[in-house]
């Protein structure tokens, strides 16, 4: 070893001993006759000193250290007389005798600190030196942690991690694959999983009864701000179970985590809600709990034949912001133009201030009387100080999902979605379909494997639209962490959903024959459930983003700026794939 | 849950308890008015007891369930009076009071028993019934069981899991990349890692100081027997150690891994043997050591101007079978032709037979007389009853390895190579290149980032086929389990590394661009070791091949005959991606 102790770790116990470190330089100061070096590695900082007085050979040396070089250093570990009690290694130092440059550095593009000078591309593209600034290296650090845990408390409760293949076929419903041309078959393709769905599905099969794994999953999309085209999954299945035993042990599984990451006692019980109650309370299937703001629905109140925005209306809702009646024009204007952002999508936003002195001022005063606005004001149990925001529209859903941006908006502005709370609940009872405009036709929530309500089974072939799936979503700050379903195991009721999402026989049986076939071989009743890693360590490490919790992420054009990957071939690759590019 | 308990736990302290139990019919057997059924699932078999006298309708349904349905029975445990004590489930029995069908199932394509009927391209079409033979589940579970220990053996000493992509730049130089068209950059590919070798090189420039990773790793090779397109490595790197810090924290972890898994205590510190020796006296860099007979050379012995064959060799070497000089002609002459296949190339084999009389008879009786032959039987250290059988050549080393294929088949002949028995040893000063015949070049033995030894850098430019690398393997039972070495860190000695292996400082750059800058921001020394999973786990669970310890395995051609992929994609597909197939 080049070292006997690492940067973390030299107390006062250790005074007296010599000890040899090794690290990089993050800072040096000359003061008189002595040079101060940070010495710093993955577990802390310890201080080194060079005095002139008792090597001046060494301690010129040392005056031409440059940050982020690599040293050797050996010396004794000595009490400071100036001691930092914000460092662990505050209370000591090292008088170094010794000194070797295990390589030298460039000056760094950016600062290796916290708050660095560095910019995304600049630190993506030196993504090796972004890595060593603490913040970052304590995300992975996290992550690492929390793989563990979940690995030994599934290992505890019987769950065998399965490695399935990432070499597939491609399955072009759902989202978009990537392709991997082979070329000991040529003119064929493999393709990387958009997640070990039907796999893991086989294993139950398989009489496996309770699988896992934490596993790379692949989707060639138009990247949004926070995805990336490869991520983790920690993905689970279970045989012979019903829906309260999954949400049983993932329940227990997140209370796990929470509590050894975060010190945080979740519910004995965590809170169900059901697809419709969600979007009628928050207008989203990922309600953010950390704040109130509930949906009150004034279909009633507001329709009185005064103002024709609201008569026509399929929906009008509106939410309550506590003690926000002072907010000037300026600021309802800035919301009114929130609403209107394409990504949101409003045509215009109502306000009712209901003022601290009982006076009321909105928007619509011309066309509702006092009494009117009163009465609002019972309905959305609106006190003095408070301000009522509403919004309507044609399509009751869409303008739920518009009332939910601006709850959500208001819930910022308020400083409410606090990073170090936590509110998790499962949303339950999701429609079975959804419409896709853009295909128009019905599209399965989830996926085709989810099991439709038993209780419903009887709509499916007139009114499918209204077929409640069991499939659950764990939601934890208005992020959907975790999702799952009971499955099909019957081959029947399987090929008829693949009938009803427009497969026909063949296509159904070219693509997912190998599962068809297996369930004719007793299928066990079975359910699961996937959470989304980078998500995950994303929120317990209170970050917004989930690109600082993975080592090395993609940008938004799926681009590696570090590998500065994908690149072009050499002909000779695409010769042997039998590829052309056609540009 | 469909079920109380597993099939594999109920005992005789549950005598008296109702039950319900799920799972999978192994065998039915009526016997008068009593029917049999043996309930399965991952836990174990319990014995189903359905009763006629008792209940004629349930047992009638009883006698119609076949082979693989999966049921659900409730019934009352009680004691067999026939108990089966080779049964962990054999003092006791269900007698049943009710019984529901979950799934019927076909017959299957073959049993589903340890000794299956079943061919390999059959059991690997319907892998998810083969996966139902508790002798392939156990090496999954065995697998999983390495895992969680890798794991935690590896946190308890520092390392981070990191995971670093599977959409990577493509590096033609090694074996073939796998690559993936991007569609977003168009005209672009990714390429599936080879290995995480350079992005855990770049984690070590970040600090991380201990980095692990089980992790997928792709190679477009042509498949061997043993060979997958997707294989799964321990993956490690450390900063600032020296080899033999390397070597004791692995051989601590494959320590602790055999003393839990297989209850084996491996020698307190491991032999070392270079790779020299171990080509001088095994004929192989992976000698099994699970017997004797190495190596003896021979040519001071045999070239004595009598035999023009071995007067004219470069090699000659031999080894003393034990207790074998009865072997008949018809088994002398398999010998000979097993040492002429192709796969072997050798042109002939000699025989000396010290007869257990003290006579001797050999295939070059013509050419030697009695007083050589018993020259030699010194030499050997041969007794009577052996026999010795001599290789030789025009090319030392590969006379060698034909030697270490006959000494191999002697072993596997006599029993030797017992599958419940562990000889491990590292294998070191691994030469840093090797000559390609094919590329007519030299080609960096392990890869183009391995430490030359320091002591033998003055040779790189004159002599570079003679310098040692800093390298080494973990070998065990004749199979390399894992390998790694000291890894460049220094720039400029890199840039050399590529020079000498024929890179222009252009294409060097273009490929490797990003770690030859990293290592101008203060690389620390750095080292690492890889084991391939697929492999230890096959060694542990005593296995021949690779195949039975991986879930969904490809076949020889590359194929998944289950998913049957790959398969063609659909003309959409291709135009996305801008590609022409041109066959």
């Amino acid at each position: 070893m080049y070292r006997t102790n690492t940067c973390g770790e030299l107390r006062l116990s250790h005074v007296g001993q010599t000890v040899t470190l090794a690290g990089w330089v993050q800072r040096t100061r000359k003061m008189g006759g002595m040079t101060f070096v940070d010495l710093r590695d993955r577990y802390g900082i310890t201080q080194l000193v060079f005095d002139e007085s008792r090597d001046a050979d060494l301690t010129a040396r040392a005056n031409k250290l440059g940050r982020e070089f690599c040293i050797q250093a050996v010396g004794a570990v000595s009490e400071r007389s100036n001691k930092n009690p914000n460092m662990p290694t505050g209370d000591i130092e090292i008088i170094v005798s010794g000194l070797t440059v295990l390589s030298t550095s460039d000056t760094p593009p950016f600062t290796i600190e916290d708050n660095t000078d560095g910019g995304d591309e600049l630190r993506m593209k030196y993504r090796y030196l972004d890595l060593r600034r603490s913040a970052v290296r304590k995300n992975l650090e996290l992550r690492h942690r929390m793989t563990i845990l979940v690995r030994n408390f599934l290992d505890s409760r019987d769950f065998i991690e399965v490695e399935t293949p990432i070499l597939v076929g491609s399955t072009p419903e759902g989202a978009r694959d990537f392709v991997v041309p082979s070329r000991m078959n040529p003119g064929q393709f493999y393709a990387l999983p958009q997640s070990p769905q039907t796999l893991k599905q086989l294993l139950m099969v398989s009489g496996f009864d309770r699988y896992f794994q934490i596993a790379k999953c692949f989707r060639d999309e138009d990247l949004r701000a926070d995805r990336q085209p490869e991520f983790t999954q920690i993905d689970c299945e279970m045989s012979f179970v019903h829906q309260e035993d999954v949400l049983e042990v993932f329940e227990d599984m997140a209370r796990y985590l929470f509590k050894e990451v975060r010190g945080v006692e979740l519910p004995a019980k965590l809170r169900q809600m059901t697809w419709h109650e969600a979007m009628r309370l928050y207008g989203s299937d990922k309600p953010d709990l950390r704040f109130g703001m509930t949906f009150v629905e004034l279909m009633d109140v507001m329709k009185k034949g005064k103002f024709a925005v609201f008569d026509d209306a399929a929906y009008i809702g509106a939410i309550c912001a506590p003690g926000c009646a002072a907010y000037t024009r300026k600021q309802l204007d800035q919301l009114t133009e929130f609403v209107k952002r394409p990504q949101v999508g409003a045509k215009g936003l109502v306000y009712v201030k209901y003022n601290e002195d009982g006076t009321i001022k909105s928007s619509v005063d011309k066309f509702y009387s006092q009494e009117d606005l009163l009465e609002l004001k019972q309905k959305m149990g609106a006190r003095d100080g408070d301000l009522v925001l509403i919004l309507s529209g044609d399509n009751a859903n869409k303008t739920r999902i518009q009332l939910c941006a601006l709850r959500l908006e208001m819930g910022e502005r308020l400083g409410l979605r606090d990073s170090n709370k936590f509110e998790c609940l499962w949303i339950v009872d999701f429609p079975l379909f959804e419409w896709s405009d853009e295909e128009q036709r019905l599209m399965a929530t989830h996926h085709p494997f989810t099991l439709p309500n038993p209780d419903d089974i009887p709509l499916l072939d007139e009114h499918p639209e209204q077929v409640r799936a069991v499939a659950y979503d764990f939601v934890c700050n208005g992020i959907e962490v975790g999702g799952g379903s009971l499955r099909i195991h019957d081959g029947a009721l399987q090929e008829k959903m693949f009938k009803i999402l427009g497969f026909t026989p063949e296509r159904a049986m070219a693509q997912f024959g190998f599962l068809i076939n297996a369930f004719k071989y007793g299928a066990p009743p079975h359910a699961g459930l996937a959470f989304g890693l980078d998500r995950f360590v994303s929120i317990m490490a209170g970050l917004d983003s989930i690109r600082d919790c993975i080592a090395f992420p993609k940008n938004n054009s799926g681009r590696d700026v570090m590998l500065d990957a994908p690149s072009e071939l050499e002909p000779g690759q695409l010769d042997e794939l039998n590829l052309k590019v056609t540009l």
